[in-house]
Formats: C-alpha cells, sequence, structure tokens
C-alpha cells in the first residue's frame, strides 16, 4: 500500500523577496517531509483579502481530494480575529478567519471549522506578526502528516462570510463589474454566461468605459490583432481582452470598473 | 524496486500574480501525486515565442531522462494551432505547436509528434483561453503516471520550426545580435566559441552599439569594477557584461542589438 | 524503514525572468529525484551579499535537521573565492566562501568546511560564470543522494566571515540601523528586546528620520490605520511598521537608515 504524499496549497501576500514563505515551507516539511507543497500565489497586493478569496476560490477547486490550503492575507495579525483550519468536501482550508477562505470553503462543500488554540500545534513562540509560519504552517504540517483535524483545534462556530460584487439585473440590461484584471492585462468581470443567457441569449453588447464590444468571441484570435473582444474566459466568467494586446490598459479598466451588458438589437 | 518520481517542468508567460500556474499544477498532482514539478520561469514576456524557445533549450538539457517539459505561451490559444506532446531523446515536450517546442526538441534528439486530441486526457470542459490546464497540464500528468504517450493522442505530421537568428560570417567579421538579456544586465549573443575560433583564434574585437570590447575575459572579475568585458557565458556564447553592472542598461542594449566580432590586428 | 526525502533549500540573486534557477533544479533532480527542493529567495539584489546573509541566517533555522542550503550570490563567480560545503549542527550549507554563508552557519553551530574541488562532484564542462549550476548544484545533488559530505571535497580551512551591523549602546540610548525592509515596506532594524530591556525595561522612544515613537506596540493594530508603531517582529527584532501601510515609503527608510532608541522619561 503506497500513500500519496499530501498537497499542501500556499495562497498569500507575502511576495518573493523575503523569505516568508521559504520559512514557512521549512515548517511544514520539518512535521511532514513528504508533503507535496505547491504555490498559487504570494503576489496578491498586501491586505487584499477579496483578491485571495477570489485567487483561492478559483484554484482549489483543481487540486486533489484531501488537499489542504493555507491561505494568509492577514491585515488584522495579532488581534482578535481566529485562526482557523476548516474541512469542507473532502479538503482544507487553514488561515486567518476574516472572511478570505469562506468563497473557496463554501464552493468545495459545507464548512466544519475548527480554531488552531492548541499549543503543541503551534510553534513554540507565536510572533505578534507572522501567524502564516507560527500557526498556520504549523497546522499544516500536522495536518499533512496525518493528524486529524479534531486533534488541532475545538470545532468553532461558523466561519465569517465574504460578499464577492455581485451584478444586478435590471429590465433591460445586467450591470456587473471588473473583479480581477490578469497579467495580460485580461479584465474578468462577475458576469456568467448563465446570467447573461436570460438576457441575451443571442450575443450581447458589453459596454465598458466608452468601449461597446459585441460578444461573445468564441477566442482571443477570433478578431483582428489590437481589436477588444469578450470571450468566455477560464474562470467562468466573461473577460474583456484585446487580441495580442493588453485590455486594462487600452481601455483603464480596474477592479470594480462597472461593466454592463444589453441584447443585441 | 523503487520508481523515482517523474520530473514535469513547467515554463510560461503567466507570471506569478495570477493563480494560473497554481490552477495547472493542482490538475498534474491529480493525475500523478508524486510529480516532481518544478518551474522554469513564468516571467517570459507575454506571447514571446522565441523566448520562451531559448530558455526552454537551455534549460531542459540539465534534467534526468525521462521528464516532461510543459511549456505554454501560446497567443493563439483557441485558434487552430495544434496541441502536442513530443518524444524525443527520452524527454517528452508538451505545449502548443507554434515553434515554440522546436529548439528544445530539436536539441533532445528525433521528434516523435502526437497530436493530445483524445478526450479522456482533457479536463472534462475545455476552455477557449486556457489550454495550459484545460489540455497541457492533464496531459503532462498522466504521462507522469505512467500513461504511453502513444495512448494520449495519435502521431502527428512534424511539427512547426522555428529559426532561431543565427550569425553572419564575412570576410572579415562575424555579424550577430542579442539573443537575451538576463536579470543581470548581461547580453547574451549568438556568438559561439566554435564560430568565432574559425576566424580569431586569438583573440578577438566585438563591437556593439558604440562600445568596443576586446575579448574573451576569463571571468567577470578579470576587468575593474564598472569595466565591459565579453566572457563566455552559461550557455556556451559569448555574452557582453560589466563588472559589477549592468550592461544592457549601460550600453543600450536589448533583444535583436546587432553585435560583430573581428580578429585583433 | 522509510527514509524521508532530504530538503534542498535555493537562495539567490537570479530573480525568476531567466532559467538559471530551473537548471539548478534540473542538475540536483537528476542526482537525487526523491529531493524536496524549496525556494527561499530568488530575488536578492544581484550581489547583495549581506542581504543574502540576513534572509539565509532567518530561514534556514526553520527547516529540519539534514536540510541541505543551497544559497548562491556570487560576484566573484570564477575569480579565487573558494567553492564550499559546510556542515554544521546537523544542517549543510553549500555556496561561494564571500561572508554569505557565515552567519547561518555560526547559527546553527560548529562549522566543518569542505573546498568543493573533486571533478567527479561537479558538472564535466565547469563555466565561468555560473558556478550555482555547474559545481554547486551538483555537490546538493550528491550530498543529498547520500554522499557523504567528507568525499565531496577535502576539509579546508576557516570560513570567511561577516560582520553583520551591530548596534551601539549610549550612555542614554542605543543606536542601530534598519537591517531589511520587507515587502510590506516594514523596517526591520538590528535592535533585539534582550539588548533594549536594559535601557528601557519600561518602554521606550524610538527615532528614525524625523520620526519618534512610542514603543513596543504588541501588534500592528494596536494603533490606529495610517500610524506608526515599532513592533517586535518575526525575525525577534524591532521593526517600524505602519498600521496598514508602508513604513518604509512614509518615513523615508531604507536598509542602513539610522534609527535610536531612548528610554521613556
Amino acid at each position: 500500500l503506497v500513500i500519496p504524499p499530501r498537497v499542501v496549497t500556499l495562497l498569500s501576500d507575502f511576495g518573493h523577496r523575503d523569505a516568508f514563505v521559504g520559512s514557512m515551507k521549512g515548517v511544514i516539511l520539518a512535521r511532514c517531509p513528504t508533503a507535496q507543497v505547491v504555490d498559487l500565489t504570494h503576489e496578491i497586493e498586501p491586505g487584499d483579502i477579496v483578491g485571495a478569496a477570489l485567487q483561492l476560490r478559483y484554484a482549489a477547486q483543481y487540486f486533489p481530494a484531501g488537499t489542504i490550503h493555507l491561505a494568509v492575507v492577514d491585515p488584522g495579525v495579532g488581534s482578535e480575529r481566529r485562526p482557523v483550519a476548516v474541512r469542507s468536501g473532502g479538503h482544507f482550508f487553514i488561515g486567518p478567519d476574516n472572511g478570505m477562505l469562506w468563497p473557496a470553503v463554501a464552493g468545495a462543500g459545507s464548512a466544519e471549522p475548527f480554531e488552531l488554540r492548541d499549543a503543541r500545534y503551534r510553534l513554540p513562540d507565536v510572533s505578534a506578526t507572522f501567524h502564516g509560519r507560527d500557526i498556520f504552517a504549523p497546522a499544516a504540517g500536522h495536518l499533512a502528516a496525518g493528524v486529524p483535524i479534531e486533534s488541532i483545534g475545538p470545532r468553532c462556530s461558523e466561519l465569517h462570510t465574504l460578499a464577492l460584487p455581485e451584478p444586478t439585473v435590471k429590465e433591460d440590461r445586467i450591470e456587473g463589474e471588473v473583479l480581477w484584471v490578469d497579467r495580460f492585462g485580461n479584465a474578468i468581470t462577475n458576469l456568467s454566461p448563465s446570467l447573461v443567457h436570460g438576457l441575451a441569449g443571442g450575443g450581447f453588447r458589453l459596454v465598458a468605459g466608452t468601449t461597446r464590444i459585441e460578444g461573445p468571441s468564441s477566442h482571443y484570435a477570433a478578431v483582428p490583432i489590437g481589436r477588444p473582444l469578450v470571450v468566455l474566459g477560464s474562470m467562468g466568467l466573461y473577460e474583456i481582452a484585446v487580441h495580442r494586446g493588453n485590455a486594462a490598459e487600452m481601455m483603464g479598466l480596474c477592479r470594480g470598473s462597472p461593466v454592463a451588458v444589453r441584447a443585441l438589437p
């Protein structure tokens, strides 16, 4: 019988200049030398809980059952927010209970939260500034090594939730916004095909700033180089792109920019 | 009998801000939990097929036989370019058939390409914008788990090739160009010692922009701090450097900048 | 009997654009396919030996016994500085003997240095510009695969040391400096609680530039948003921070900026 190694994913706003993430990996591997440790991203903007929540929810679903997702965007470190580990749909989520974990946990199944209170599963000295290393990484390492989540801390009350921006359906249009701008400058909206289909089954016009785009296009190269398009992106949401260009820069879009779709006449 | 874990390398233009690469790793580990997944680079400029080809060819040769190299710089994603897996010289290369794989494949041996057409070895829903996750990562994961490449798709016709910039040998000089500028500002040329030796066995003068440098130097510290030099670099090509300085910035060099060498008088 | 995989950490100034680090990982895995390879950071400023030394010393202590720490900030590559492997306190440290390894080695225990001179444990062709790949990575791979350090090279004389900036205790104050600015703009000083306690057991006033801060605060959120504070940070040193802000930018602090603490009146 071969037990496959446990996967531990890491997501944070720690960046790559400091050895913060490296020290967390050391703590995990000291407790579970066979863990598969995978970075989701560490380039979340400092303190951006909503951005972290979006990326965690997006990425977590591609990992195998049993994966432990450790996420730390934690501007309230050292204050009263609870450190938690959550079991949901066969996955585990570890981090501060500040809403960041909520969308991914809810996407995975029904949440069973536990508070990371037991000193045996923390580093001996817990700093006031880096619970990623001192509380969350030891918990992830012990979970990966086979310690049951029930042993790591007591079952606790429900998680803080986080409301992601939702579109509004009006009589003749749907109003949404840009959720995220990716590395290529694609602006990912909060408009899903199922929502838009009710209004505009046969194609739509999207307005973002001063630009109007007829959509959807089937793929980036379906329009000439340099032209804007709307395409169903890899997060299952419509995104605004420019063929071989940077839509966010060219159209002045950023997170929160309003977008609206109407049916084609 | 212990079977060593299979190595899967990843190279892309996805950057580190988004969880694109993380989701690909989830897809791979869900199919092969013991894979050794290694990043080559994800900071290729968006759409830069030539840069990706150079870095992949450079790095692939240092990996053990059986390594699976997954490379995705794919501006034509969703259009007609073929998704392929290639066996060559005991290595495997997976990605879009847009020329990017060609130099590394040719460097490894003779190419046997297969088209990634079989729905069993893709994600159930293939997006129009992210074949790295939906087609290439599942193929890499299945290959790493032991599925034969012949099962993953049918043998297909030859790969698209890619011509890297080649130097021109003139009567009294060799004209080349800068292939790549590295993090330190070293400008790696396409001039190899074997080529230059025919013209200038006993030393040469290199001209780049308005700078003339006698070379080669044996190492960076062979000239005073702040002075330019030409040294045989780690890719086996002459590179223009400045001792403890940034040659590209100081000399205004970038990819494609012309360089020429002449024999010393 | 299951032997846990050996951990190999990597720290360098190679950045993420080039495939330098990727090629080093290939060399390591070709020699030890089961190694756990972990990045500490590759964003050390080019040639910054002191910054590398600080980050290595900080992170190494969190890794399990037997870990192999490979660190390469090597502006003198190709010149006479020695390539070394060092055993200290059950850890191994590999890199150029230019002082960078010293603080971590000294922190781990008493140093036993060995010179990496044996051609069997190098790549067949050693370049003049990239000993990370050609000398240090093969040594790390062989060590991880179980080759004794005594076989890799002869025992050699003591390591070069490196003096990190030390604070000065005056009659009524302690003068220190900023050692490091982290991703969040927190300015980590070289002032430790044990040192400061002797002067100011009941609280202190820290002066940095034109800013005076009473400290210590218990955590970031102990002051209003936008206000500066001094907190005991995760490296065990006092750091200057701004609640949800960037202290280094707001206060004009960088490495080497002087700071001073006095007892509260």
